[in-house]
């Protein structure tokens, strides 16, 4: 049987400054930290069930090491292992609890150039009891601080390659179904919403052939559960001299949306709520065209133009 | 491979007075009319995929005929009546179209007494140009009349009967997954919430030995986008002398709710927001002892009695 | 005792397409219409407690042809019809009742241009039964269609006059109090918010030299109770084909606001919501510096350019 | 000229255990503290732009000192002191600033018992520069802990004693109008909801035979700007592990609501947002009758009883 993935996991990042990325992620995002080992910060949303979300450390520029998703089943890790390999993409093994929190995993690289990291087992480490919520189906107590998201919700990653690859890779090695999709007139894919689960996406992919390097990210989004809070975050975002786009809808996924970045890593965080769920089985992935891609992106609200878009990705290698 | 179910698809509902149901259900609540078929009224949400979600027709008695559920693939639906037929529950195939939109299916009675409908092939109505949405992944415009919920959500069921054998069916046979659940010392489960979705219910059951007959259903409920959602409902209900249960906040599913009952059918809506999502492929059901029974109805805001969610209910047979 | 007014009363506006006008603001916007008299229709927001709060008759061009203002007590209205004449303005008397709704009023031209009309009696004519309120103290039901607004907030008007003498004329004959102001450094006044109420303003006047004549409104203002108000506006807005401007937040004023357009005359109509309220009586005006322009309109969100402010101004004449 | 009241000032409130009361107005109600003097903590909302609008100090029982008020010119505090004393009510100068921020001031009791104190000059102390908001016409940062309310927004009185005679004095002495009341057969005011603002009420005045001590507070209340600020309050609430009641909407001042108490002093706090504003020169006072009470006070949502209106209530003498 296949291997499945279930989730997004969790994303590795390197700060060139990390004291302003755990103020930036901590403080003012609001994340708890699940433990700090070897100069590794692990943070989490106050509804995120898994050890960590975001790992951050010092390095001497920004940029994303990995990003970690969660299979299925235990078996599907090294069952992917020989997938990857049986199609011609070299695989490693990465030791257990390597990464605190996460067990065995096995590591590659997408033809876009990004690194994934696939693991089953975790380590779900109690929380004090002071920052327990009182609800037994909710981690941390909410709105302690900052703008308080509930979830990590999906990654964007942008590729100076030709991403026609890539998308094959996404869906018949991993298993991504493509949700919605901007197409030129000759038929390429310029953007693509995919997602494992019934997110409109837990991943999209950009093909930007004027990025600098070819694997970007052009950001980390966390879920947070009504439009106000969005409103919110950026009154608070302001008040701690935040510059940011948004708050705007997008017609793909439906989302309200506001993007602003780590001060450290240079990584950008989409604050996120609305969209829709995909229940059906047969879904048609929704067709946009390339002359829609305006309206596609900006429903309504303040937008990031394409020119923005490319320069704030950062790295991810 | 064993056949799945993949979402809640609709509810099949039987009015003593259809008038008021369509009043309640269209301009109140503000579904919109797929099609109107012998004297059937097909209805959805604005942001329903599927032919109907709820149908309404006149009868002598407000009840529910059953309950439709959407499998993942087309073979599933004589998959699972294989299954059922294996485990020595009768089950009759239904002609393809006999509801409209629904192609055909396999009708069967769970252990409680409720029946349910399984299909795939469904049909899909181009909507009139001034009802469409701008927006290609939407079905309807938004906010057109009165509450505007967004979609179906999910269904809650009680019974008379010990219902341990119905948790094992659902479990067993249909595939459902226990997610929450509530248990006394003897480890009776007195209610679950179970899911095929990563919602954290697609149906609940409710043990109730003193309903007046055995298969009952407490609530449909529907789903809207954000909190202020349900307090606009408030008011829209109330101006159109409504009475109603909430706004209040469930600890169990931490989902926001109102709960209102059709005039016509005497069938409870709920109007629900909030809530997670269980993305995690090792859930462990959350386990809420009899004891903290009210605090995980409502962890705060209008409640609703034990009393009157007995005395509500409507037959489902 | 100086004659004092106490609050916006109205807008008297001509439309170029008076069928699309109504369209837009009875059905988009979704006031309600009080009544139709002479070709003109009276309308008013479901929480207006007056006849009316805007009028619109068909002309050749759309324009506003005055403002209403009623005065705090019966006898300020000739009260100030001496104060105008003593101060060399001209001053007419308005027959009691040639506006419905409106008693015997006074009318005359502000320095800048603009025709104010001030009144004090005023008639309350009753609801029918299926659009009012179940609420003793409000007149509408609420939410009935629409946008659904609560009130008539405020008014925007641009000259292209030396605007000294119209801040001089509004705080010294009229009682308005100047609340915040953005100035140059030669200390001239570019935009000021004045309001005899409570309101941060209930009109603000802005210098334009460049507008093409001299007295133009930028905007009437409505007020919705809720932030997520405005975004639900936003979704109605783009289903029903419409630009507009927003949502963003204002430094000045701290108001959460969209601006969409009539395209029957043209009128730009604000929806409002957040902003503070002033009990100080010793308020000290805010002083914004011309270099704070930008981030005095705009703390976030999308927003104006001064290139739109003028040329999307209707003239007031 | 007759005196004139501007708008509600501060509350000074004894507490039987201060730091109880720090923790609850600080940390979780979100009240920022402008200074600390000879053991008065003296707290403000982020919005609130005098010194102080709450005062707590240590006691050996919870109750509330005074209601302070601020007056409309500085002469008005004298002109209230011989109106008072024409009126046969004695009432004596209080000397400046011995209560920090607040100039020379004078003091009475109304009828019911309740000690109010009139003043005019205020200090305005700068913010340090770390909570300052970065708005100019906003005081503290939003948002930076707990429910974070905007603002003072009314005080809730209780009396067992005849209140016709406080009504009077309210209105003759005192300038306030009335806005709604609940009246009985006989024409007896039971409750009733006035100001001097174009707030539905500054103050509240029940009439409650059965209360221990004629002079009670039944709550304070600060204002949030959104609905949805009341449920993210219930939220930080039940994290805290507070009891409360609401959120509802009162019909009366449509208010949303939800109200708590300080375990520290007993005092109940109402967290506030919606009602309306009355700007009309000859509002009508809005009429209930003593049958229309429960509806009159709940138009939906959790709401308090009767009798625990009565217990709840702390001593205001």
């Amino acid at each position: 049987m296949k291997p499945e993935i279930a989730k997004l996991g969790y994303i590795s990042l390197v700060s060139a400054d990390l004291e302003k990325s755990l103020v930036f992620f901590k403080d003012v995002i609001g994340l708890e930290e699940t433990e700090q080992k070897d100069g590794v910060h692990y943070l989490r949303a106050w509804g995120d069930f898994q050890h960590h979300t975001l790992s951050i450390e010092q390095g001497d520029r920004g940029y994303v090491k990995h990003i970690g998703w969660r299979t299925k089943k235990e078996e599907d890790v090294q069952g992917f292992k020989e997938l990857l390999e049986a199609n011609g993409v070299p695989a490693n093994n990465v030791e257990a609890w390597a990464t605190p929190g996460i067990g065995s995993s096995v590591a590659f690289q997408v033809p876009s150039g990004h690194t994934f990291q696939l693991y089953y087992d975790v380590e779900r480490p109690p929380v004090d009891e002071h920052r327990r919520s009182v609800l037994k189906n909710q981690t941390y107590k909410s709105w302690a601080k900052g703008v308080s998201p509930r979830r990590l919700d999906h990654v964007n990653l942008h590729t100076s390659a030709d991403s026609s690859d890539t998308y094959s890779f996404m869906e018949n090695i991993l298993g991504f179904k493509m949700r919605e999709f901007l197409a030129n007139d000759a038929g390429d894919i310029l953007a693509g919403w995919m997602s494992v689960t019934q997110l409109v996406h837990d991943v999209a992919l950009v093909s930007r052939p004027e990025t600098p390097t070819k694997a970007r990210l052009h950001h980390i989004s966390y879920w947070l559960d009504d439009s106000q809070d969005i409103l919110r975050a950026a009154d608070i975002l302001r008040e701690n001299n935040f510059d940011f786009v948004g708050p705007g809808k997008h017609s793909i996924s439906q989302a309200l949306y506001l993007y602003v970045t780590d001060p450290g890593s240079g990584c950008r965080v989409e604050l996120f709520t609305g969209s829709y769920l995909i229940f059906e089985p047969d879904w048609e992935p929704i067709h946009w065209h390339e002359s829609e891609r305006a309206f596609g992106n900006t429903y309504w609200g303040d937008s990031i133009t394409n020119k923005e878009l490319v320069k704030e990705t950062i790295e991810a290698l």
